[in-house]
């Protein structure tokens, strides 16, 4: 059945429908405005639940099945145990054997981990998933694979999705690396410790049911209570909810590459000289090779000023933590703990602070903290011309990795892409992106190992280091030299099909997957 | 205009109608199952917001204005600042002279400093308090003096009413020692530090428009954020929020009369013996001197057996804060400090944390903490042969104080009443209360200077006690005394006009108070 597109405000063309549910067109940044109210989950009652909290039952299918799992249902999990997750795949194996159909996963990220669920996927017992998708999955899903449209949402996004009752959630499986009988839970304690729950808070506060798997039961109370027991249903005792090693990384680690590295380099020095580091300034990187090595140049050059960041937003890293402990950091604000030193400070830093997204990047709310956030620093798979930003697909077409909370950062004060010029000889600035899922405008700067193009719509910044000696360029030079050196890489070829949506902040369609051309 | 009454389950006359609202009669204990979902205040947007996160305005004027204040709004205010609190008749000063009318405010509770809205109630700035009342304001209804008709709700039915939408919150006005631009917000730190903000939670999240007004604005990010600021719609900064020696009550005192002693001593007696005191119990009381007095005798046992409460639910004291610090108590989970020590305490020890009405004592919940709450302790105004209890009116049938979480606290396993037989000559058991709030078969002991009843229905309690020796009487022998020295009390004498409903923890409607016939 044909599904009617139109052009949305970012030239995109995208469906008026997805899954059989309306969507709105992406209208510009900022221009759509939500009307209505927030969704109401149905009211509980106490004579519904045990008297002495006691909320612990034998099995996960048995939780389940005392939720009513059946076909058609929406079923979330968060991905706070990564590519160590147990949990989420065993969910619908259990549906699988139970013969339920048509579910819906509505992960808040899925991992290598997931790939099990392309046989639930082919048999019909997951319709679809909505939410962002790494490698395997991925893949599937652009060759058209899955039954029903992707959607993809940032981490802000799926959240507005969930409070504005976009995405209702029957049952939320949640897993606590420590939790009580009563269902109260937090991210440190345990074999499975993975410092901070700052995925699970929307699930947990607006899905029908709500099940805690732990594999840590502590005493009640168990404080901080990341998620609260008085919005659980059940409560499962597993032997272990996760691999370890896989759900945090042990160690994070600094990039190596001389290119990557001159990169970092230079990121540090333009923010030291275009003034945007200072003393109190708030910053949040990732946890890759680079952003690691920024983290580490910042913090030399705030030690030398004497200076100190008022606070920095999680995915925490150790680098993070050193700064913390150090004194060059006030607060770490954190929604995931990346390796091992940023788990074990959660634990014992009293300025180490769950942060859920649910308050930093639900862009539905009465503000939030990445319009607040003065330096952010962020990757990309593709960037054009336009500045226009694409992190989901790579330039051959296939949606290999997730949004995160990439769109809800762009609503940073600064926002800078520290990218090499190529990767395995493809280039990445290219004309237009393959993807759209962050609007030119938002996107402040291009670091690359070859030169700094800043967006001309920051003419403050353009002037503020043009006297700096930093090796300042244009898009066009840069996307020029990259040329020169790999040739223009052909682009990728798609069928008509829509395979996935990708959505703004907002809740709009800000662009679509189409399924590859084989 | 008459209005329809039934005879509802507790066997008192209820109206169909409140306000011109729906109210459905009390059905039973557990009886009403809630259906429909919870409330969903407006979405908002966080274009609409500040960028920097920067909320201040210049006044509790400009934020009301702002918030679009009129005609027939509810307005929510915590009582944090008890009767040191300055803010809640500013809010309807202001609104008096705006010319605003028919507000209907709906605080925690009030205190004898709000008597000054007497003159908005009787102007027609206010309609109506939906709330419990102290003392001058209690009076006032009780004379049939307020338009519209009184609604009493226990703390927990307050957050029920609030979360169900039965009660719609235009606005909330919430004083907070603590806060930062963006509106998180916390009990501890400042001139007016109230410990906790245990009240405020339902409030923030389910109000149309959020104020938080505060004497100390502090950085960003002000934790712990027992109001998060992604609710909070305008932060205003005033001189002076409370008078510090009215918020707490400096010290709190144990009890000097000797009779009050002795029921402190026989209620310790009666845990003891009963085992209903042992190791790993939880328990409340309140702060009261009777309470304080059976706190440090329960400690004393404690530490005489080697035994530890797992958690106390605060009201806090400073008998609690010294259970908590020398290790006879494991938490202070806690919604409100009593007293200085308590509020010290808050920002000091990690095991007294912040525990709103909203998990504690919501019945419309996934189960909540009172019902784990081993001993309970109690007061009440009159207490009748059926063990029902009243504590909102005197004998005299004037309403003169707050429900409190009293009937949340009900449900606790082990419902203690230490009472005096009489106060002021006036006999505490009676044949029938004068206000139901609470169904005798939820009350489990009293405990009187001259002997100790229990409830029928607690065969196990009797025969736990059966020979040890304590002074055990039937309620009937216990009334008999009183009366034999103080004489059977006149009934109350009413009008047939209702001027306040009693709310039960359902929403249903348990009891009414009629007018006083002078």
């Amino acid at each position: 059945m044909a599904i009617s597109t139109v052009i949305n405000a970012a030239g995109r063309s995208v469906p008026l429908e997805i899954n059989n549910k309306p969507a709105i067109p992406f209208k510009g940044v900022g221009k759509h405005k939500p009307y209505g109210n927030k969704y109401g989950p149905p009211v509980p009652s106490s004579t519904d639940f045990p008297e002495d909290g006691n909320k612990v039952v034998s099995s996960l299918e048995e939780a389940l099945l005392r939720c009513g799992l059946m076909d058609g249902m929406t079923i979330s999990t968060h991905h706070h145990l990564r590519d160590g997750d147990l949990i989420s795949n065993k969910i619908f194996e259990i549906a699988s054997v139970l013969g339920v159909k048509d579910l819906v996963w509505f992960p808040s990220a899925s991992f290598p981990c997931n790939e099990p669920l392309i046989k639930y996927l082919e048999k019909g017992t997951i319709n679809r998933i909505e939410g962002s998708m790494n490698g395997p999955l991925g893949r599937f899903v652009s060759e058209g694979r899955m039954k029903g449209t992707a959607v993809l949402r940032s981490h802000g996004g799926r959240v507005q999705a969930i409070q504005d009752g976009e995405v209702k959630i029957d049952i939320a499986v949640l897993v606590a690396p420590s939790a009580d009988r009563f269902g109260n839970a937090r991210g440190t304690g345990g074999p499975s410790a993975c410092g901070v729950l700052g995925y699970a808070k929307a699930d947990s506060l607006y899905a029908d049911k709500v099940i805690v798997v732990t594999d840590n039961l502590v005493e009640l109370p168990c404080f901080p209570m990341e998620i609260e027991g008085n919005y659980v249903d059940y409560v499962v005792v597993t032997d272990k909810i996760g691999i370890p090693e896989k759900i945090v990384s042990g160690t994070t680690q600094i990039t190596k590459s001389p290119d990557r590295l001159l990169i970092a380099e230079l990121t540090a020095a333009f923010l030291e000289k275009s003034g945007i580091l200072k003393d109190g300034v708030t910053m949040q990187a990732g946890a890759g090779g680079t952003s690691l090595a920024i983290a580490v140049f910042l913090n030399e050059i705030l030690k030398k000023k004497g200076w100190k960041s008022k606070f920095g937003f999680g995915g925490s890293t150790r680098y993070m933590v050193e700064m913390l402990e150090q004194g060059q950091m006030g607060y770490i604000l954190d929604a995931q703990a990346f390796d091992l030193e940023a788990v074990i400070s959660v634990g014992k830093n009293p300025n180490h602070v769950p942060y859920p997204v649910f308050n930093a990047y639900n862009f539905h709310s009465k503000g939030n903290l990445t319009s607040m956030m003065d330096i952010m620093i962020l990757g990309a798979t593709e960037v054009d011309l336009n500045f226009n930003g694409n992190v989901v697909t790579h330039s051959d077409g296939y949606l290999l990795h997730g949004i995160g909370g990439w769109q809800n950062c762009l609503h940073a004060r600064n926002v800078i892409l520290p990218l090499p010029l190529f990767r395995d000889r493809i280039p990445v600035i290219v004309d237009e992106v393959t993807t759209l899922c962050g609007p030119g405008e938002m996107i402040d700067v291009i670091i690359t190992e070859r030169g700094i193009a800043i967006n001309p719509l920051r003419q403050d910044l353009i002037d503020g280091v043009r006297h700096s000696g930093l090796p300042l360029k244009s898009i066009q030079e840069l996307k020029a030299e990259a040329e020169r050196i790999c040739g223009k890489p052909a682009k990728a070829r798609f069928e008509e099909d829509i395979v996935a949506a990708i959505k703004w902040v907002d809740g709009t369609v800000i662009d679509v997957i189409r399924k590859i051309k084989v």
